[in-house]
């Protein structure tokens, strides 16, 4: 036990060494010279983590809205659902617009002091109320009231950002060493003041414009809120289409506040991370106010057996760990995907948004898999959404490394690129939700019957595929390889290469 | 512009270099060597937050409580809130513990592969559960199925884990730098067995013993949740009054895997932002879901008129303002404390864990004072149960820094020690809110009419107070020398060190 305990000090020592590093980290490197201010770090974290709730929120009322059985009353509902789907869309792609602007304010202001934490906190305020707006404008869209509301909100923002802008550019310590060092520093707070001020200020015009004539006011906003992303992308085609293009000024100066500018990395993991714990409990959040059975109605219904009064609940058990392992292991293959990346292109980030949104959906889609009676159509209905969810939240995951396989050289680390290490191995494991969901798809299109016993042998059989895909992708590899070049058995080849360095876990 | 141009680009250039930095440290040091392992630090932030969600999920039942009017069933109605009230404070209490748990394993083990990736998610998804069983022993307390399910899942944990450790000894490039080197690594596998393994066997004792004698194994239970805090308090009070104590091979057994381990500040911190944030939005989740109005109420009852109709909700949205900032500035307080910390210990943990069970209740507090009737009595309880729960996360706070100044030199950065620089103005920002909660309470004690404006007044006060902390601290301090020692004006005193140290904002 003596030896034991030499151990133990030892680590302690190292676990205080840590300690020590990661403090040091966290506050400013020129320590006492910056005096009350420091990295901004966890307040980066605390808003990513409240931006991530804010974006999903707008699931509940997606998932509160109760089936009617009535044929006739089915038409409105259908409208109603719809409906809220947009609006959980829209506002998904609102906020994390909101959020991409925040990245870029904080990619400049690298050191915080507790004014700067309060005036963000007060921004933080504003947009966690933008998906009531929203929602608001999507219910009454005749009424002036939400979309003036909308406009007042992102005015208030821009005004607080302006003002965290002036604030910082006062007090340059804060800023980004590059920018503290440079010479035309007020050319530049210029620049950013004018990046920051263009949104609020169209919405100044659109909420004017909404008193005279609505429709032009929608799409001055809808304009304004997706050209940033609308005008990337173009730009991404053409520039793969007919080689690289040289940024006008105007270009920059309408989309970033530096022209082809990453998003931060931790960030993006950060925000993804938020979004994924949500979802991943949201059902456990119903299930822990809705489901525990009245003390009384137990005694009078299930004559005092508490077993026989849970087991009503039952399918929402299933769901809910079904989609908290769904959850689960898309985060896992993301969590491994950004392992690798080493720069997060705007591209990527937009389509990380749209794997999230439709993560976003999925609990849904597997709580409605369990909620009506066996082989009917709704079941294979409910089924077939939650395989299309999948799928799409799959290959959006997928199209992030495709997008970042394009410009390799900065986006990847060296071993999953083309003819990598791991490349083989990142890519089974991308591709794996979206073929298991097609493939389910396409058997309950034909065995209609069997449609919620296969859906549940997918939910079983996925999390064991992915224990076992490093050695099904070896196996896969050497099979080719024995069909396709015999020959090259004996030989170093290119795909050996591969294959010796995916041995499950290397002793 | 072109000048700024060149600006851009060297931002651009240093954004790069950041990216690249950060995604080094994120993989394992050891690079190819360790083949496809890595470290886990974004594990441990997406297990933090799902964590932090799971721990405040129990809040909800009560939030959604409703207040009957009705005398006769107010008494059972209290007793109802008392229950759920107890019910979230033991949850918040367990998952804790089990966070606790999660840190420790991951201080020991420091890189992660696929498989471990896959089992800390089994894990979660069980700790996930652990709430609802709970619920069901409080909610039918002479049942044995509650307890059993409970007993159950914690073995179930127990297994996973120590699947976890095995896993980890037997690769040991993902076992911590001091011990892979160890010579007595297997001795050392066999304490933390030991150790993971105590809770479940003691559970299962407890699930048996259910089965004929109930009252047991609920304190059994108790014991087996709550010993290692309380020998932890024990041990440091015996500590601080009789001096150091040596620790007995025995104690350190039962406690932990190492005798006075610090718990990881950076997970503390992760775990602390995820409850912050969740509890901040608490309100607006409910806002957005269920405040919208509809169309056809708006036509019928209001004429039409939105306005008239949102202006039914108007003290939801002041409770959700004034809760998001109380959260937000309670936040501050505690990341401008934990900048200062550099090692958390143990009892430090715990009496942060408090603080933050206080902040969960605040939202609902909130809420409360805004649905009854204005000069009511009602109204009266509830501003002063919403002073009583801000001044004790406020006080919790406060006390995790008067221990931590009991051992400064392992806990705190040296500025903020006693006579440090900063030592002053954080103990200000620390004790503002248990100061005003404690004013606004014995203030309503008196003006009973006047309970509402001044709980509002509050509200409207604190967050001004904060942005002129640093000035009032410096005034303050410098009266108080001028009234106690006027003759050391001259001179360069302590205080006068402290206070210069202090300006605002040095330029």
């Amino acid at each position: 036990m003596m030896e034991g305990r030499e151990d133990s000090d030892v680590i302690e020592q190292q676990v205080e060494d840590n300690t020590e590093n990661s403090s040091r980290s966290l506050v400013s490197p020129a320590g006492g010279g910056r005096g009350p201010c420091s990295s901004s770090q966890r307040l980066l974290n605390y808003s990513d983590a409240l931006i991530s709730i804010i974006a999903t929120v707008m699931i509940l009322p997606v998932a509160h809205t109760k089936m009617e059985d009535d044929e006739q009353l089915r038409q409105s509902f259908q409208l109603l659902l719809t409906t809220k789907i947009a609006v959980y869309l829209m506002t998904f792609l609102i906020v994390t617009v909101a959020w991409a602007a925040h990245i870029r304010l904080f990619q400049v202001i690298v050191y915080v002091d507790d004014c700067l934490a309060l005036l963000n906190l007060a921004c933080m305020m504003i947009i966690t109320f933008l998906p009531y707006t929203f929602s608001l404008m999507a219910s009454f869209p005749d009424n002036g009231l939400g979309l003036l509301l909308f406009c007042g909100s992102v005015m208030i923002i821009g005004l607080i950002q302006s003002g965290i802008v002036l604030y910082a550019f006062s007090r340059p310590v804060l800023l980004s060493d590059q920018i503290q060092m440079s010479e035309n520093r007020s050319s530049y707070k210029h620049h950013i003041l004018k990046v920051i001020m263009r949104v609020p200020i169209m919405c100044f015009f659109a909420s004017v414009i909404s008193f005279v004539f609505f429709q032009l006011s929608y799409a001055l906003l809808a304009v304004v809120v997706f050209l940033p992303y609308i005008s990337q992308g173009v730009k991404w085609c053409r520039s793969k289409a007919i080689g690289h293009v040289d940024e006008s000024p105007d270009a920059m100066l309408f989309s970033s506040f530096l022209p082809s500018e990453a998003l931060s990395k931790e960030r993006v993991e950060a925000f993804s991370d938020g979004v994924y714990a949500i979802v991943a409990t949201l059902l456990i959040l119903d299930i822990c106010e809705d489901n525990v059975p009245d003390p009384t109605a137990v005694k009078k219904t299930f004559g005092g057996s508490l077993v026989a009064a849970l087991q009503v609940y039952g399918p929402q058990y299933l769901a809910y760990f079904g989609s908290f392992a769904t959850v689960g292991l898309l985060w896992f293959v993301h969590h491994s995907l950004f392992l690798h990346v080493t720069r997060t292109t705007r591209l990527m980030g937009l389509l990380n948004t749209f794997s999230l949104a439709f993560v976003g959906g999925l609990p849904l889609a597997y709580q409605l898999t369990q909620e009506f009676p066996r082989n009917s159509r709704n079941e294979l209905e409910a089924v077939q959404i939650s395989c299309v969810i999948v799928f799409f939240a799959g290959i959006f995951q997928l199209s992030i490394f495709v997008v970042a396989l394009f410009s390799q050289q900065e986006t990847l680390h060296p071993h999953v690129r083309h003819g990598g290490r791991e490349h083989v191995f990142m890519l089974a494991k991308l591709a794996l939700y979206p073929c298991v969901a097609l493939t389910t798809f396409v058997l309950t299109c034909f065995l209609t019957k069997f449609s919620a016993s296969i859906f549940h042998l997918m939910e079983v059989t996925v999390p064991l595929a992915f224990l076992v895909l490093r050695l099904s992708v070896r196996l896969g590899l050497a099979a080719l390889r024995h069909v396709f070049c015999p020959e090259a058995l004996g030989r170093q080849s290119v795909l050996e290469d591969v294959v010796e360095d995916n041995v499950p876990f290397n002793t």
